[in-house]
């Protein structure tokens, strides 16, 4: 078997996933494809760059995910393939890799990148405008056919990294951002369950989160805790501490956006 | 072979429909997976189950059809699979299978459901608020794989039923109400052929429709009957009465939405 | 192998396109399926004819391409089934082929045409309004599963064509017009680059490009080329000239539309 996924900031309506489809189904007839998003908005690497830390490693080993988007298509930047632990990964080489070679190093993941420098792998007419069809969906296609990742092109070891915005630890506790908001509105910071230390989270009642000048007490474990329209804070299915509204829009209501402040503050016991 | 579909109202920004085909390729490499929506009304679950009502019994025998809807995730609510007919359900137990088991009931359809309850078949890690991704998906997977339904959990006669909306019969004819808009802007009514009867329906220049103030005489077969730009009322493809705007969006105009009543009446002969 | 394209108008909400899955695995289990598009515009031809065209050459040879954008579904028109070169495609006769023909004519390609008059390869019960899952679905699965064209129908040679807009030439250059904008804003005209020719695209920096009252000089290879926020005038990835704003909405910033005006001029040499 082999499956190969899509994350690109396409859109549903052209045909253009469709396309890169039937490039991986003429090369790779066997492919079982699934899209991750086609949504994520246009030329914003950091997003896809945590769409893809969430999803990847959900799927068998040996998948291929193939990654489009692309703001610097047709200039020098390089296409790349990579094998991280047990996937792999063909994408341009701007950084939406980033959460995941920090994961490696974290996992002690193998790690194993190349330049697409070889152009017998991609299609015979290379367009300057749509590398996705041209060069990194047959670049993906070949992998889950099974072409050794070295045969694809020329190893690196610099591939771009993203300046990610990381929480600050203080007295008062951990200060980070909003660095997503999900189709229900539920507003995800860059604190991880990790910062918060296992022995907090058995104090989850003492924690106060603070977003765009409300304040939470205590975090929950689940939605239904609390009665509809109430705001509550929780970790999240990625280990990422976030507020919601229960069965309601928190990001609506709050007003807030993509690197908002949001802070996770633990008072002293008295 | 093996089919899956899926049914949530997740969206599809997120990553999280591509995650759940993740978990099940994990389980089940060959299944084929097809998606019926993910863009239910957040936490709509009569909308899923009448989308559900639709679609399920146009696939093959032996698909698991798995739906997450889902605004108890992590409460008490129990999630659940079952067999209803030559078809297989995974979701949670919130009524969403509502309207296949009364079909069943009429077409005296076997029916058999579980409690999943044994944790050996979900991810080793179960979060409190993505069951879609770490119950439901699993389960799906085992089911598509072979796994028998009884070996997943504990047998339940008392599935949570919703209360849906009837219709309602006096001397004028039939008084229904608005259970669907669709993409087009078509207006479902819970009205159906049955309703009206086989007799009735050769008589179709008799009805009169109501919705939202405006009284469309006579129902048709089909749009192109009819100029564009006309409102239309007619049996769906689904059974059901609908009200159309030919080549529009009657939605949008008459400014319906769901829960407004929609009246089939007959007015007697002279 | 065998694979099934799906491009429709029917939105991602209602589970329609679901259901045509479902019919296509009842009689072609091994068929994979990949959809093109579900959001061309409501009962839109023209617009479905064109990425029909640019996307189905991209598929393996065999492909069956299933097309439902259909305002007279239930009426006279024929449904149909088609070779073309080395894809199948099945829709109902209203044009949507008419780009694929005509490059068929160029390119002298074969082309088969039936009409689909044989009930037995429908479903037992064909609607008046949903020929997408009781014709078209069922007659694609039929040919994916190998059955030949020819039994499906009665050959035709006289299918519907589009009056489609073509650019006109003067001694200015050429006039043509919008005929699409994408998911990112850019805007597509009917200009190719046949048209312009091959010598002429060496001298790249001549052309003068005027769409919603704005010039733009000379055309550029790719967006990366220029800065943020400029327009630029390219050559797309389908052969066909672009106005795009690089990392922006160009379509939104000038306010154009389908069917506007768009010129590519060549100032004489002094």
């Amino acid at each position: 078997m082999a499956f190969v996924t899509l994350l690109t900031d396409f859109g549903l309506k052209d045909g253009n996933v469709g396309v890169m489809k039937g490039v991986i189904w003429g090369i790779c007839p066997e492919a079982q494809i699934a899209d991750i998003s086609h949504n994520i908005s246009p030329q914003n690497v950091p997003e896809a760059a945590l769409i893809l830390f969430r999803s990847a490693p959900y799927f068998p080993p040996g998948t291929v995910h193939v990654i489009v988007v692309d703001p610097g298509v047709g200039t020098e930047r390089r296409p790349i393939a990579a094998r991280i632990g047990e996937w792999f990964f063909v994408c341009p080489d701007n950084g939406v890799l980033t959460m995941l070679l920090e994961r490696a190093e974290e996992e002690r993941w193998p790690v194993d990148i190349v330049h697409l420098d070889r152009p017998r792998y991609w299609l015979p007419k290379v367009s300057h405008v749509f590398h996705g069809r041209d060069i990194f969906a047959p670049c993906g296609a070949h992998l889950a056919a099974g072409v050794p990742l070295h045969d694809l092109g020329t190893p690196i070891d610099d591939p771009v990294r993203l300046d990610l915005p990381r929480p600050r630890r203080d007295a008062q506790g951990w200060h980070g951002e909003v660095i997503h908001i999900d189709h229900f509105g539920n507003v995800t910071s860059n604190i991880r369950e990790e910062h918060l230390g296992e022995a907090l989270l058995k104090e989850k009642e003492r924690f106060v989160v603070r977003l765009a000048g409300v304040e939470i007490h205590g975090l929950v474990n689940t939605f239904g805790e609390r009665p509809p329209g109430e705001l509550v804070a929780l970790i999240g299915s990625t280990g990422n501490l976030l507020v919601c509204e229960v069965n309601g829009n928190a990001a609506k209501r709050l007003g807030v956006k993509i690197g908002d402040a949001f802070d996770a503050l633990l008072p002293p016991l008295r």
